[in-house]
Protein backbone atom coordinates (compact mmCIF):
# COMPACT_ATOMS: atom_id res chain seq x y z
CA UNK A 1 0.00 0.00 0.00
CA UNK A 2 1.26 3.37 -1.33
CA UNK A 3 1.49 5.95 2.00
CA UNK A 4 0.02 8.46 -0.18
CA UNK A 5 -3.36 6.75 -0.85
CA UNK A 6 -3.53 5.20 2.56
CA UNK A 7 -7.35 5.72 4.23
CA UNK A 8 -8.40 7.56 0.73
CA UNK A 9 -10.76 5.48 -1.17
CA UNK A 10 -9.44 5.91 -4.62
CA UNK A 11 -12.35 7.46 -7.31
CA UNK A 12 -11.26 7.03 -10.73
CA UNK A 13 -14.02 9.50 -11.69
CA UNK A 14 -12.32 12.41 -9.33
CA UNK A 15 -12.49 15.17 -11.80
CA UNK A 16 -14.67 13.90 -14.45
CA UNK A 17 -16.89 11.42 -12.94
CA UNK A 18 -20.36 12.40 -10.73
CA UNK A 19 -18.86 11.70 -7.50
CA UNK A 20 -15.90 12.96 -5.14
CA UNK A 21 -14.62 11.14 -1.79
CA UNK A 22 -14.95 13.73 0.67
CA UNK A 23 -11.41 13.00 1.52
CA UNK A 24 -10.52 14.56 -1.51
CA UNK A 25 -12.72 17.49 -0.97
CA UNK A 26 -10.74 17.64 2.53
CA UNK A 27 -7.56 19.54 1.39
CA UNK A 28 -8.16 20.63 -2.07
CA UNK A 29 -7.49 24.14 -3.15
CA UNK A 30 -9.72 26.84 -3.44
CA UNK A 31 -9.53 30.17 -5.64
CA UNK A 32 -11.62 33.01 -6.19
CA UNK A 33 -13.48 33.96 -9.85
CA UNK A 34 -10.27 35.37 -11.03
CA UNK A 35 -8.43 32.24 -10.49
CA UNK A 36 -6.15 33.39 -7.13
CA UNK A 37 -5.28 31.13 -4.87
CA UNK A 38 -7.14 31.85 -1.29
CA UNK A 39 -6.63 28.12 0.71
CA UNK A 40 -7.99 25.26 0.93
CA UNK A 41 -10.54 23.44 2.02
CA UNK A 42 -10.15 21.94 5.63
CA UNK A 43 -13.28 20.33 6.16
CA UNK A 44 -17.02 20.14 5.04
CA UNK A 45 -20.66 19.81 7.10
CA UNK A 46 -22.66 17.75 6.82
CA UNK A 47 -26.80 17.62 7.39
CA UNK A 48 -26.99 14.70 9.42
CA UNK A 49 -30.15 13.73 8.48
CA UNK A 50 -30.61 14.77 4.51
CA UNK A 51 -26.94 13.83 4.14
CA UNK A 52 -26.87 17.32 2.62
CA UNK A 53 -23.35 18.98 2.53
CA UNK A 54 -24.12 22.55 3.71
CA UNK A 55 -20.74 24.18 3.89
CA UNK A 56 -17.01 23.63 3.32
CA UNK A 57 -14.92 24.86 5.99
CA UNK A 58 -11.88 27.13 4.08
CA UNK A 59 -8.53 27.58 5.64
CA UNK A 60 -7.82 31.53 4.88
CA UNK A 61 -5.57 34.06 5.43
CA UNK A 62 -1.79 34.31 7.47
CA UNK A 63 0.94 33.62 5.90
CA UNK A 64 2.79 30.58 4.38
CA UNK A 65 -0.13 29.03 6.60
CA UNK A 66 0.64 30.99 9.78
CA UNK A 67 -2.22 32.55 11.20
CA UNK A 68 -4.92 30.86 8.97
CA UNK A 69 -8.60 31.13 10.06
CA UNK A 70 -11.38 28.94 9.31
CA UNK A 71 -13.90 30.46 7.40
CA UNK A 72 -17.32 28.52 6.28
CA UNK A 73 -18.63 29.01 3.57
CA UNK A 74 -22.31 28.06 1.79
CA UNK A 75 -21.32 24.76 0.05
CA UNK A 76 -23.03 25.86 -3.03
CA UNK A 77 -20.46 28.92 -3.39
CA UNK A 78 -17.91 26.21 -4.68
CA UNK A 79 -17.75 25.13 -8.44
CA UNK A 80 -14.82 22.61 -8.73
CA UNK A 81 -12.69 23.17 -11.56
CA UNK A 82 -10.90 20.90 -13.77
CA UNK A 83 -8.73 22.94 -14.96
CA UNK A 84 -7.58 24.67 -11.94
CA UNK A 85 -8.28 21.52 -10.08
CA UNK A 86 -9.68 23.16 -7.08
CA UNK A 87 -13.08 24.82 -6.36
CA UNK A 88 -13.42 28.31 -7.28
CA UNK A 89 -15.31 30.18 -4.97
CA UNK A 90 -18.07 32.58 -5.92
CA UNK A 91 -16.75 35.43 -3.60
CA UNK A 92 -14.56 38.38 -3.43
CA UNK A 93 -11.34 38.37 -1.60
CA UNK A 94 -12.83 41.59 0.56
CA UNK A 95 -16.16 40.17 1.65
CA UNK A 96 -14.40 37.16 2.31
CA UNK A 97 -12.25 39.55 4.54
CA UNK A 98 -14.91 41.01 6.40
CA UNK A 99 -16.86 37.37 6.59
CA UNK A 100 -17.62 34.80 9.90
CA UNK A 101 -14.62 32.78 10.57
CA UNK A 102 -13.30 31.20 14.02
CA UNK A 103 -9.87 30.27 14.62
CA UNK A 104 -7.97 26.74 14.03
CA UNK A 105 -8.67 24.85 17.26
CA UNK A 106 -11.84 26.81 18.37
CA UNK A 107 -15.25 25.89 18.02
CA UNK A 108 -18.00 27.43 15.60
CA UNK A 109 -22.01 27.04 15.82
CA UNK A 110 -23.08 30.08 14.77
CA UNK A 111 -24.05 28.59 10.89
CA UNK A 112 -26.56 31.25 11.10
CA UNK A 113 -24.40 34.14 11.45
CA UNK A 114 -22.90 32.32 8.06
CA UNK A 115 -26.53 32.33 6.33
CA UNK A 116 -27.11 36.27 7.06
CA UNK A 117 -23.68 36.59 5.62
CA UNK A 118 -23.84 35.00 2.45
CA UNK A 119 -27.67 34.05 2.18
CA UNK A 120 -29.27 30.24 2.73
CA UNK A 121 -26.92 27.52 2.88
CA UNK A 122 -28.88 25.39 0.61
CA UNK B 1 -2.30 22.59 18.43
CA UNK B 2 -3.35 18.99 19.69
CA UNK B 3 -2.39 16.48 17.15
CA UNK B 4 -5.44 14.87 17.94
CA UNK B 5 -7.61 17.61 16.20
CA UNK B 6 -4.89 18.92 14.33
CA UNK B 7 -6.65 18.76 10.53
CA UNK B 8 -10.16 18.64 12.10
CA UNK B 9 -13.20 21.23 12.68
CA UNK B 10 -14.17 20.88 15.81
CA UNK B 11 -18.10 20.61 16.39
CA UNK B 12 -19.63 21.09 19.25
CA UNK B 13 -22.83 19.59 17.79
CA UNK B 14 -20.64 16.77 17.19
CA UNK B 15 -23.38 14.61 18.44
CA UNK B 16 -26.20 16.19 19.20
CA UNK B 17 -26.20 18.69 16.59
CA UNK B 18 -27.93 18.93 13.22
CA UNK B 19 -24.41 19.11 11.16
CA UNK B 20 -20.95 16.81 11.01
CA UNK B 21 -17.95 17.43 9.76
CA UNK B 22 -16.80 14.89 7.00
CA UNK B 23 -13.38 14.14 9.12
CA UNK B 24 -15.57 13.24 11.64
CA UNK B 25 -17.45 10.62 9.61
CA UNK B 26 -14.76 8.99 8.18
CA UNK B 27 -13.36 6.30 10.72
CA UNK B 28 -16.29 6.05 12.73
CA UNK B 29 -17.26 2.65 13.90
CA UNK B 30 -20.59 0.56 11.81
CA UNK B 31 -22.36 -1.31 13.85
CA UNK B 32 -25.50 -3.82 12.82
CA UNK B 33 -28.89 -3.49 14.23
CA UNK B 34 -28.17 -6.20 17.10
CA UNK B 35 -25.11 -3.73 17.94
CA UNK B 36 -22.30 -5.94 16.68
CA UNK B 37 -19.57 -4.11 15.40
CA UNK B 38 -19.00 -4.62 11.25
CA UNK B 39 -16.55 -2.25 10.73
CA UNK B 40 -15.98 1.72 9.91
CA UNK B 41 -16.46 4.45 7.21
CA UNK B 42 -13.81 4.64 5.34
CA UNK B 43 -15.14 7.93 3.02
CA UNK B 44 -18.50 9.68 2.08
CA UNK B 45 -19.17 9.92 -1.76
CA UNK B 46 -20.83 13.30 -2.32
CA UNK B 47 -22.64 14.29 -5.72
CA UNK B 48 -20.65 17.15 -6.70
CA UNK B 49 -23.36 18.92 -8.58
CA UNK B 50 -25.90 18.76 -5.21
CA UNK B 51 -23.38 18.17 -2.44
CA UNK B 52 -26.06 15.04 -1.23
CA UNK B 53 -23.65 12.24 0.42
CA UNK B 54 -24.88 9.14 -1.81
CA UNK B 55 -23.04 6.47 -0.42
CA UNK B 56 -20.89 5.75 2.44
CA UNK B 57 -17.41 2.92 1.99
CA UNK B 58 -17.58 0.65 4.88
CA UNK B 59 -14.29 -1.22 5.35
CA UNK B 60 -15.74 -4.66 6.39
CA UNK B 61 -14.68 -7.75 6.63
CA UNK B 62 -11.17 -9.43 7.46
CA UNK B 63 -9.30 -10.08 10.57
CA UNK B 64 -7.87 -7.57 13.07
CA UNK B 65 -8.09 -4.80 10.29
CA UNK B 66 -6.28 -7.39 7.88
CA UNK B 67 -8.18 -8.28 4.88
CA UNK B 68 -10.70 -6.13 4.67
CA UNK B 69 -12.36 -4.53 2.03
CA UNK B 70 -14.34 -1.74 0.66
CA UNK B 71 -18.43 -2.18 0.51
CA UNK B 72 -20.61 1.14 -0.88
CA UNK B 73 -23.80 1.67 1.08
CA UNK B 74 -26.06 3.80 0.41
CA UNK B 75 -26.29 6.75 2.88
CA UNK B 76 -29.95 6.33 4.14
CA UNK B 77 -28.78 2.89 4.87
CA UNK B 78 -26.97 5.06 8.03
CA UNK B 79 -28.53 5.98 11.35
CA UNK B 80 -25.74 8.11 13.80
CA UNK B 81 -26.79 6.09 16.95
CA UNK B 82 -25.47 8.44 20.03
CA UNK B 83 -25.34 5.53 22.80
CA UNK B 84 -23.25 3.14 20.71
CA UNK B 85 -20.99 6.24 19.45
CA UNK B 86 -21.23 5.17 15.98
CA UNK B 87 -23.54 4.63 12.65
CA UNK B 88 -26.29 1.49 12.90
CA UNK B 89 -26.86 0.24 9.18
CA UNK B 90 -29.80 -1.65 8.22
CA UNK B 91 -28.67 -4.58 6.35
CA UNK B 92 -28.05 -8.08 7.71
CA UNK B 93 -24.51 -9.37 7.79
CA UNK B 94 -25.41 -11.86 5.24
CA UNK B 95 -26.49 -9.08 2.99
CA UNK B 96 -23.62 -7.67 3.29
CA UNK B 97 -21.01 -10.01 2.53
CA UNK B 98 -22.79 -10.95 -0.97
CA UNK B 99 -22.93 -6.87 -1.45
CA UNK B 100 -21.02 -5.18 -3.92
CA UNK B 101 -17.23 -4.40 -3.12
CA UNK B 102 -13.70 -4.22 -3.88
CA UNK B 103 -10.40 -4.51 -2.62
CA UNK B 104 -7.95 -1.90 -0.86
CA UNK B 105 -6.24 0.30 -3.17
CA UNK B 106 -7.96 -0.78 -6.27
CA UNK B 107 -10.75 1.78 -7.56
CA UNK B 108 -14.77 1.50 -7.76
CA UNK B 109 -16.77 3.05 -10.28
CA UNK B 110 -19.69 0.71 -10.63
CA UNK B 111 -22.05 2.53 -8.13
CA UNK B 112 -25.34 1.15 -10.70
CA UNK B 113 -24.46 -2.39 -8.78
CA UNK B 114 -24.80 -0.38 -5.70
CA UNK B 115 -28.40 0.76 -6.24
CA UNK B 116 -29.32 -2.32 -7.37
CA UNK B 117 -28.10 -4.57 -4.82
CA UNK B 118 -29.51 -2.28 -2.10
CA UNK B 119 -32.10 -0.22 -4.19
CA UNK B 120 -31.77 3.79 -5.26
CA UNK B 121 -29.16 5.50 -2.92
CA UNK B 122 -31.16 8.45 -2.71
Amino acid sequence: MSSTTAGRVKDPGDTTGRLVAASKVNGTAVYDMKGERLGSVEDIMIDKMSGQVNYAILSFGGFLGIGSEYYPLPWRKLTYDTGLGGFRVDIARETLEGAPRYERDSAWSDWAAVDTYYGPAI
